[in-house]
């Protein structure tokens, strides 16, 4: 068992996943990141323009989730959490590819985030190796 | 504060994060991925040749680091760890595209994986929407 502790939390329009976007593609806001002041040091060099991956603690989601229908579409076969990319799962670990539009202090605003109000950041990363996925 | 519960364990000829590749292309082996028994519901449907995002806790980290040189070069200069992909960070997440080679009920081969022997795995996805990144 581990910890993860959040180095800080997304501040969005979207405030409920019935209303969220399920893919960033599909109509997602700009949305804020406000760190924790202790990683303020691990934020030093990021910049505006850039591309970089979210994780996120998709803190709502069912953890006890190993079975779904993609989309939550009836029509779809039931199939293992770990061929999709359903919140409910596990480990409910979020990733996005965002890219970086503003830089504020322990505030860094992005593109297209699907993840709602509230949800507790987990890492950033560069996107490093050729074009990047979500 | 959350609590990342390992849902299965890396079996690799890499034993120690010294002789392990920074990144999957400088020499990376194949891996076993050997998930836990409470989570085989969630493997079906996983497919040999499939690409998949593999992500880890890479337990051996330091997560006091805010700071680093990027690849331990001392030559480049000092940079926060969220503009890194250093293993050292609060919050020691790994991510890394692979591809399916064998699966054998609970246990799944995988590409070119830089985790070492008993890192744990917090979380499996398929790739979507477009060429991915690591």
């Amino acid at each position: 068992m581990y910890e993860l502790k959040p180095i800080g939390f997304v501040e969005s329009s979207l405030v409920d996943r019935e209303s969220a976007p399920m893919q960033p593609d599909e109509g997602a806001p700009e949305a804020w990141l406000a760190f924790v002041p202790e990683v303020a040091d691990g934020l030093r060099d990021l910049e505006i323009g850039a591309d970089v991956l979210l994780f996120t603690w998709l803190h709502e989601s069912d953890r006890s989730v190993l079975t779904t229908r993609p989309r939550g579409d009836a029509n779809r076969p039931e199939t293992g959490v770990f061929n999709t990319r359903s919140p409910d799962r596990p480990n409910p670990i979020g990733l996005h590819r965002v890219t970086i539009t503003a830089i504020d202090g322990l505030r860094v605003r992005v593109s297209h985030l699907e993840a709602i109000h509230g949800t507790p950041i987990a890492d950033l990363k560069p996107v490093i190796g050729g074009i990047p996925d979500r």
